[in-house]
């Protein structure tokens, strides 16, 4: 089972590493970390570089991928033809067609999500919407074999989801109590509706 | 704020990517990837590489040190000499040094951690305990300027915890929030106590 994972510069560290540390541990998987070229990619603030082991021409049918989401790189990747063609050949033969945060902006340009339900980061739905997908507020939204998850950390729940389709419930738990995810945020903030008005008015400021 | 995120060989991508997306957005923040040798280090299962972009003699007196943890890597990584002399000095005049999952075994095994409450990932309690710490279940544990949280996911909650202590409550709530940190797992097997017996036994063949 071949899981790859998009990369392309500019992306959100988290929404590719949380889905990857739980699909990477599925038996038989082999993940692998695809871009237009061979090389490190750097993050959406230039902190961090990832490796992109094979091209896109390289890993033309993989069986699950995952497309994380970003700023500005992700609108740019939104409209590079040579990233959404991939994205359509690919999604053909895939069993599973997935995008964390703002990633389904990547989906929705190649084509994917028109007329569908989906999400992607809160901030982001009305530019959603106006690629032609339907936005839904939820963690992740499935249509057939579709994925799209919410906000950066949301990756980590649809993994844990796409884990259990996959390879079965207990698969999935395991996988889940080896990265010891039991939540415990030391704050309540991490939605719109959650958040108080100095939170919701300074996010901008802290997310430049 | 210099915040150095330690590679070794053998990491768990999830342990530093998860501070790192919350701390990197820190203002003043200046995260850098630090490891032995400036260059691409490979994960646990050896699917993913970060790069280091700076050696650790370039980043001597960082502000913040993040240590992941990991499987086999993460073992001689506490056993390692450079490693171990260049925390032990880094901590004299760290403002926080903290650690995610089995990285806890690194900074006992650079005597930091003797005599002193810590956590790990639930699977190596026994072993941290024989390193000199007092285990804790803890989703972290603070202890002066030592921080050190429990298994993979658990450091996204430590640092959130740290990016209040360090910028206040409404930083680390709007990181929170731009993160979209507002967890709904689709299982509740995130910890010994929760999940069931199979999965406890299934654990040991996912996580090889």
């Amino acid at each position: 089972m071949k899981i790859a994972f998009l990369l392309y510069r500019g992306f959100t560290a988290l929404d590719i590493v949380g889905p990857f540390d739980v699909l990477s541990r599925l038996p038989g998987a082999d993940a692998v970390f695809v871009a237009k070229q061979v090389g490190p990619y750097g993050n959406d603030n230039d902190r961090l570089s990832i490796v992109a082991r094979s091209s896109l021409q390289e890993v033309a049918r993989p069986d699950v991928v995952v497309v994380p989401g970003g700023t500005a790189g992700t609108r740019e990747a939104a409209e590079d033809g040579e990233i959404l063609a991939w994205l359509r050949q690919a999604h053909e033969t895939t069993t599973w067609t997935t995008s964390v945060c703002t990633g389904s902006l990547v989906l929705a340009g190649a084509g994917l999500l028109t007329g569908l339900e989906a999400t992607t980061h809160w901030a982001a739905q009305g530019e959603l919407q106006r690629r032609g997908a339907i936005y839904r507020s939820e963690r992740w939204v499935q249509q057939g074999k579709i994925v799209t998850a919410a906000g950066v950390s949301a990756g980590i729940d649809m993994a844990l989801f796409l884990a259990g389709q996959i390879a079965g419930d207990t698969a999935a738990q395991s996988i889940q109590l080896g990265l010891e995810y039991d939540p415990s945020p030391p704050y309540h903030s991490g939605s719109p509706a959650k958040a108080s008005e100095d939170v919701l008015a300074a996010v901008g400021s802290v997310f430049r």
